[in-house]
C-alpha cells in the first residue's frame, strides 16, 4: 500500500513528515494541496484534517493529521527499514527520544515558529514589515533554549543520545527557515548546536526535503 | 523499582503525569519540589530537567522530564495494568491516540495554557490584574478548537475513539483549572464537549489528582 501525503513542500509541517518518509525509505506519493486557492479549508480536506491544516496522511482506511503524529506512525510502520528513528528496541533510548520529541514540541517550536512566521511568511511571502517586538522577544527565548541544547550536545552527538532520532528530525523544517534569517547568529554562536545543525541538515533525506522548501 | 516523581501537586504538568501514574496503578512516590524557594532552578533539579521545570521522573538509572513524555513512558511500562491508554495492540487506534495527543500539545494547550496563566497564576496566585486582551484572544481561539472537538465527540465518545486514552487524559489539568473561571462557558455551550469533560473529570484517577490541585 502506497502512503499518500497531502500537503505543500514549502510548508514546515509537510516537510517534517516528508523528512521522516525519506529517512524510512517509505513508499509514498505526495498530493499537492493548493493553499492559495483555499483547498485546505474545503470539505474534502477538512474530512482529512478537521483543523483545515496540512499535512494529512492516508494509509488505506487510516487517515491521520498533525505532522508529528504522522512521522511517528511512519517511523513505527517502517521500523525495519531506513534509519532507526525511535530506538524501540531499547527502553531507555526510546524514552529519551520521547523526552526530546516533547522538548521540540513544547520548548523549541513555540519560540522558533513565530520567528519563521515573521520573517518567512509576513516578510517573505506577504512582503509586509515583520513585528520587531515579537522577533526580539522570541529570539531571546529561543537563545535560552539553545543554551540547554548546547550543554546537551556537548555530552551527546544528538539530542536523545549518540544516534540520530526523530527528535532531531522534527527540528529540521523550522530551523532550515530561520537559518536564512538574522536569527542564524544565535545558532552559530553555540559551537555544539552549530555542528549538530550542520550534521542533521546535511543528511541526504534532509537535503532532499529542504531543496523543495525554497520560498 | 518504585518510580519517583519530582513535582508539585498543584502544577498542571505534574498533575498530568500523576493522572497517568494513577490510571496505570503504578507503584510510585512523589518528591515535592519547593517552587517558592526556587528549588527547581538549583543544580540538583537542573540535573533532572535542564530547563528547570517540573515534573521529572526517576526510574532507576533513567531520568526523564516533559510531562507528556513521562506519561507515555509510564503508559508503556505499565501496559499490562490499569487503563489501556495507548491501544498498542491496535495499529489504527494507537495512531489515532498519537494524533489526538499532538492535537492537545499543538492546538489545545497553546491556547488554554495562557488562560490558566492569566486567571490562576496572575490573578489567583499573584493577586494581580489578568491581561484582558490575552484572555479575549485566547478564549476565541480555544472556542474554535472546541468547535472541532464538538464535531469529533459527536461521532466518538472520546477523542481518539470509543475508548478513554492518554489523549483525553492529557487535557485534564489545564481544563480542570479553566473550568473554575469564566472560560467554562465555552465548554458548557458545546454539549458533547461538556459531556466528555464530565466523564473524564469524574474518573477516580482524575478526581484523586484534581483534589490535590486546589489553589
Amino acid at each position: 500500500m502506497t502512503l499518500k501525503l497531502y500537503g505543500a513542500p514549502m510548508s514546515s509541517c509537510t516537510a517534517r513528515a516528508l523528512a521522516c518518509l525519506e529517512e524510512k525509505e517509505a513508499k509514498y506519493e505526495t498530493v499537492p494541496i493548493n493553499l492559495h486557492g483555499g483547498e485546505h479549508k474545503q470539505p474534502t480536506h477538512l474530512a482529512r484534517n478537521p483543523f483545515g491544516l496540512i499535512p494529512a496522511l492516508e494509509d488505506g482506511d487510516v487517515t491521520l493529521f498533525e505532522s508529528r503524529a504522522i512521522s511517528k506512525y511512519v517511523a513505527k510502520k517502517y521500523k525495519h527499514s531506513g534509519t532507526d528513528l525511535l530506538r524501540l528496541g531499547n527502553e531507555k533510548e526510546s524514552a529519551l527520544v520521547e523526552v526530546w520529541l516533547e522538548v521540540e514540541g513544547q520548548q523549541y517550536s513555540p519560540h522558533i515558529s513565530p520567528l519563521v512566521h515573521q520573517y518567512i511568511v509576513v516578510g517573505g511571502i506577504y512582503k509586509q514589515t515583520p513585528d520587531e517586538k515579537v522577533i526580539a522577544e522570541e529570539t531571546e527565548k529561543l537563545a535560552k533554549v539553545l543554551d540547554v541544547y548546547e550543554a546537551r550536545l556537548s555530552k551527546s552527538k544528538y539530542l536523545a543520545g549518540d544516534f540520530y532520532s526523530l527528535a532531531d528530525l522534527h527540528h529540521l523544517p523550522y530551523t532550515y527557515y530561520v537559518m536564512t534569517t538574522p536569527v542564524k547568529k544565535i545558532f552559530d554562536a553555540r559551537p555544539h548546536v552549530k555542528a549538530w545543525w550542520t550534521d542533521i541538515s546535511s543528511r541526504p533525506a534532509s537535503k532532499k526535503v529542504t531543496a523543495g522548501m525554497k520560498h
